[in-house]
């Protein structure tokens, strides 16, 4: 048993193939939601965290749709506004889940803000593409009118705006929240937190907060989560069972019971993606560094046998 | 001293003639905060909760001018969203005029739902416009595609699709909020609450909450959340400094100190306009009726005196 971090990525919300509306992703986190739920029946407390790669991209695409009548919005609030959609998705689903598991608690989502670095290098070094693709000459404008960096995508032989992925330092109410729970709150509650990694913002003062426009990479802040609440277990789940190396080559193999030392060696060897894999890795090993037990890897449908280390990737300390 | 649930509305985030930009809803919750914080340095215990009219009447535009490229997202969602939105901005601001007014609290937004009744009288009665305005052919098209109920507006010369506007019965995150938190949260955070009178869920089956399209009365979820929380004052935030009787008449009067029988009969004089003032007094003598000690309707500039006493309706119960 223990205090579980459980970091749900895109496809726990989103099937490659769906169309992005609500009944789909009211589906796919419904069985997301029986796994999470199983969790708690077996007698963890539970903490949940949750990307917004496509909801965010959406908004985006919806504020640029809509601008010649009504103002954009900054990526920073867009940010905040998936955590309200997911909050929310989150709370009727897993509400419902956790009593037809017996296990009823409240379900809170909260809206997080991540502080990241003014001078974090991502800053100079913008490279997250965001929103739609645009041509040549579209690009040049917006670069100019905007200040947006753009980036060319030879792949499908359009212009992307891209933004700075700065690494997340701090999430603000994790501070307080930890020191204002009751004791067993484990048993009453599941909170809901940093969606799509945190809103980011620098600070610019004691208290004062500036939003930029940047993404976070949610798996580092959810590192940060389980530190800061004192979790036994981050779990990191994504649309593989489990972490391999030589990924899709003759020689794969998928990682089960496995070091910390080990997994320092094949991150640094690149065996793991950048922007997919490797932040994973990079997320569990940090989480481990600053005192954690153990961290997953995983798929939802993996994550009840994962927990009693019987699938998916665990990775210990040392 | 005691435990204070603030009401913000419409016009602590937008001021008549803004555009909707985000520079100004930044601009105009930084002067509510600013007196919001000088209640805690007096020793209050403070709980935020806030209209979201403007914020999404432009979320459901910009859904339908994306929607030939992306899919609608039902109204309860929506909402979830300005939750997350205006959540994300009172955090920011209140937390720096927290710190400026030296009484540094960690402002929680916790994403909210209120059930309401799916037998509401209300549902076969949809009253409420939103939205933007229809021509008659298109009116008939939206009723007849959408399902949507339309009412024509005489003075603006335009259809609008109006929505139902059920009584909220209960705060689902609430009934945890107070069990799990601390018992002296009130010294450690500030939480932001039921924005937009909560997500409208109706209640399917032992912890099965079905979003509903309506909206719901902000002061009224503020009176309940107040309950709940077991606050001493409400106060409700709007554009004028008191309730009056024969409001912008020539024998208008402006109230101060005055007990709920008072108000309960000018409320069936028709004293207080509906939609409008009416909402706010019914909000506060409900309060009152569920064992609150003291409801006060003022502006924001006035919220500091008002709270001693000095200026603002301040409705006592009996």
């Amino acid at each position: 048993m223990g205090r579980v971090v459980v970091a749900l990525g895109g496809n726990a919300l989103q099937r490659a193939g769906d169309h992005g509306t609500w009944p789909e992703q009211v589906a796919q986190m419904r069985a997301t939601a029986t796994a999470l739920a199983a969790l708690v029946a077996e007698g963890h407390e539970l903490i949940v965290t949750h990307g917004n790669g496509p909801q965010v991209g959406t908004l985006l695409r919806q504020n640029e749709l809509a601008e010649h009548e009504l103002p954009r919005r900054p990526m920073d609030v867009l940010g905040a506004e998936t955590q309200g959609q997911i909050g929310y998705l989150v709370e009727q689903e897993l509400t419902a889940a956790l009593v037809r598991a017996r296990v009823p608690r409240t379900v809170l989502s909260i809206v997080s803000r991540t502080v990241v670095s003014a001078r974090d290098r991502a800053f100079a070094h913008p490279s997250k593409p965001v929103g739609r693709y645009y041509t040549e000459a579209e690009a040049r404008a917006l670069r100019k009118r905007e200040g947006w960096q753009m980036v060319y995508d030879g792949a499908r032989g359009g212009w992307r705006r891209v933004v700075p992925s700065p690494t997340p330092r701090r999430w603000i109410e994790g501070d307080g929240l930890q020191k204002l729970l009751a004791r067993d709150w484990g048993a009453h509650v599941v909170p809901v937190v940093t969606g799509g990694g945190g809103v980011p913002v620098v600070e610019r003062g004691r208290g004062v907060f500036e939003g930029v426009e940047a993404v976070i990479d949610k798996d580092r802040t959810a590192a940060i989560v389980a530190t800061t609440l004192q979790a036994d277990t981050l779990v990191i789940l994504t649309d593989v069972p489990a972490a391999a190396i030589g990924f899709r080559k003759p020689w794969e193999r998928w990682l089960g019971e496995v070091s910390a030392s080990e997994m320092q060696v094949y991150l640094e060897r690149k065996e793991f993606a950048d922007g997919s894999m490797g932040p994973k890795v990079e997320a569990a090993l940090s989480f481990l560094r600053s005192g954690g037990r153990r961290a997953i890897i995983t798929d939802p449908p993996s994550l009840g046998r994962a927990m009693r280390n019987e699938t998916g990737t665990r990775i210990s300390p040392g």
